[in-house]
């Protein structure tokens, strides 16, 4: 094997390692609110340094790769791809911190409702995180379509989630604060599951050549908040 | 000149352009709602697909690059540079749209108070935009870090509108909606903010080859809802 594909290689191993941690961060924020758990919103907290060096020392080999191997055609496309996906990982690790945030001022308060709709959006959006990076490993452009189709499914369910705790406001202004935070771990999840759509919209670039960028406009924007992609 | 410098001259011409677009759109998106303009959210509304247009293209001509002409070092740096902030751009432009919807939204109701505090964080916002691409043209670290150090300030903007439509939503629950409109146009300036502080630390990056990404912990981040990088 020659030392560009033995360096690919690891680098692909790297960011792997970068999704695991990522992956486990989005799941611990989210568990830390539904368990009510300050360890696990500490973990998360504890493990973000991490997620931002790995960052940067993978963007840091593949541009090196570039630059000592200049490869060409597919696996340049491989490159790109690897340093938008990677980019896209480190700030789903900010979300997930965001969440932890938002967590963490919420368990020390009286919970606003039963959490159901919730961890309903984060489960989405975590196997929408999966299903993009398995897409990604096995060169898959149908499995990274399939993740854009669930991005519908997220926005149905932020709107839902919305227009229930505006309710909750509505009729019990003690819970404004608490409901803007739940609003807040909504709207975390709905990027996190945004990053998923960038990367499963890259992997198909990657595996066919084609550009799949900027259909979000055929895809039936919602009319709350919806980010345009 | 050689054929790389001059397509290189291009790509950042082609950059710059973009650059005045999206700057305009972050402009007429805050201009429609203190204004109450609806033929200004239009307009930026009717951008957006250009903007998404242009992103795509300078994507291909900087990968196109990179794959002909496999340039080393300074020129590598800066072409990696152009990437990351063509994207950087073109979700800034996502986010002009968001504050749109949220205009378009409010403007067909009441006022719930003056626009004071959004403005001035909209300005400010603005200005880390243009000197953040000031910088990468003039290659100035010292002009890209001056945009770091605004990022505090936002942060307290965007604290103390966040109390403040609180405060409003807690006394009157008639305005929940409007104010949670409001802020939600100031997280979507937050996040312009932040991408003009990405493009500032890749200026630093590519100017001074020293590496200032996810120094945020030391800025001293907020309580509420500060993303972090």
């Amino acid at each position: 094997m020659s030392h560009f594909l033995e360096e690919l290689e690891e680098l692909i191993k790297r960011l792997l390692e970068m999704a695991g941690l990522v992956e486990s961060a989005v799941h611990e924020s989210v568990l830390s609110l539904t368990e009510r758990s300050e360890s696990r919103a500490q973990r998360v907290l504890l493990d973000e340094a991490r997620i931002n060096q790995m960052e940067i020392e993978i963007d840091d080999q593949a541009t090196g790769l570039l630059a000592r191997y200049q490869p060409m055609a597919t696996d340049l496309r491989l490159l790109t791809s690897i340093i938008k996906i990677n980019n896209d990982l480190e700030r789903m690790g900010d979300l997930a911190v965001n969440i932890v945030e938002r967590s963490l001022s919420l368990i020390r308060q009286e919970p606003v409702k039963p959490l159901i709709d919730i961890p309903q959006m984060a489960r989405l959006a975590e196997s929408m995180v999966r299903r993009s990076l398995d897409a990604f490993v096995k060169r898959d452009a149908d499995l990274a379509r399939g993740v854009l189709l669930s991005d519908d499914t997220v926005d149905d369910l932020r709107d839902s989630i919305y227009q229930e705790l505006i309710g909750f406001m509505q009729r019990d202004p003690s819970t404004i604060t608490r409901a803007l935070d739940l609003i807040l771990v909504a709207r975390n999840l709905e990027r996190i599951a945004d990053h998923a759509t960038n990367i499963a919209e890259d992997v198909v670039f990657f595996v066919k050549g084609i550009d799949v960028r900027h259909h979000a406009e055929t895809r039936g924007e919602s009319a709350i908040g919806g980010p345009h992609r």
